[in-house]
């Protein structure tokens, strides 16, 4: 293993390619944008970063307000299509035959098929170069109730979610572990088994 | 179909379960952090989200370096236990079987096992709650050879990188298109593949 350096890029991955949507119900737009991630755990606080000619930078802007949909394998044409083509030419909503919902505390709307759909209010505005950093504060978080457990636990591999990296859109793979997996005691997993056992057993009745 | 709104919550996914390296070669320290992005394409611009009790926290805001490991299916384990343990008491390095390797423009290590290696200068450190927000620019990046194809190009699909999603962590799995496949035309599809049909008799002389 030789590792060989490069100038600065933007390598980081995987990425979430995110359905950024924002507008209103009636008017509705949306683009793709991987240049997000969650900045702050309480208060739940994230961003998005746009370049400054997109027609969503404009939106936005104006109305303080998007929301992060998650999108799924289903949604991947439609992922791609929003990331290549202006809300200034098309109607996306129309052209990748997806609906934009009402939401609980924002007017922009939601992408109904999306799995996951994160409600956002933007809170600052800053200017970087390339892109603008819309830092916002997540106020509610929509969840396709087809996803969670008999428990109302959110099963999340189900929902077959979308990766970005270097280019390219994945699938998620096989799941390897829970966080804390490194350090689980033998006991701790031997009691889980059995409790799943005995749940599975319980389900078959 | 049916979508249920839940407070606020930081279900953003897949993100990066980035190691994060710190300190000096001599003296490295590790952290797994999730809450991680690219903020703006040129400059370059990313940042880690660390609590402030974290140790690698009194580190970086002395040195204002880190670096963004990416890891594989290899590291998964290391991924987790360098989440889940404080390098306060257990040298995270050596528990994990893992090399702090010299950068080429900070003195943090990076992590020679890790397929990517983002080195990381800070500029500003900003409270947001329960997390700090290193923002950063990115210098260099530095990329094991071994995922380098005969023209000298990254192919990211042979590195098995791992995904973070809702405390689970994922391999990559199908790679789907790339960035622009929906709008491609069927003329350009067939160049391609009569290109690489062409590339791979030659590869086979």
């Amino acid at each position: 293993m030789t590792k060989i350096s490069w100038p600065a890029g933007t390598l980081l991955a995987p990425v979430p390619p995110a359905l950024i949507s924002c507008g209103s119900v009636e008017k509705p737009n949306v683009m793709t944008a991987a240049w997000t991630g969650i900045i702050c755990s309480e208060p739940v606080l994230t961003y998005v970063s746009i370049r400054p000619s997109r027609y969503s930078h404009e939106i936005i802007s104006e109305n303080k307000q998007f929301v992060i949909n998650i999108p799924n394998l289903a949604l991947a044409k439609a992922t791609d299509f929003c990331g290549v083509k202006s809300g200034r030419n098309v109607n996306k909503f129309e052209a990748c035959n997806i609906t934009a919902a009402p939401c609980s505390k924002v007017k922009a709307p939601q992408i109904a098929e999306a799995p996951i759909s994160l409600e956002c209010e933007v809170l600052e505005i800053k200017s970087y170069g390339t892109h603008d950093m819309f830092l916002a504060k997540v106020l509610a978080v929509n969840v396709d109730d087809k996803y969670l457990n008999e428990k109302g636990a959110l099963s999340l591999e189900k929902a077959g979610l979308l990766a970005y990296a270097h280019g390219f859109y994945y699938t998620l793979g096989r799941q390897i572990g829970k966080f804390g997996f490194s350090v689980e005691k033998t006991k701790t997993i031997k009691k889980r088994n059995s409790r799943l056992k005995n749940e599975k057993k319980h389900t078959k009745k």
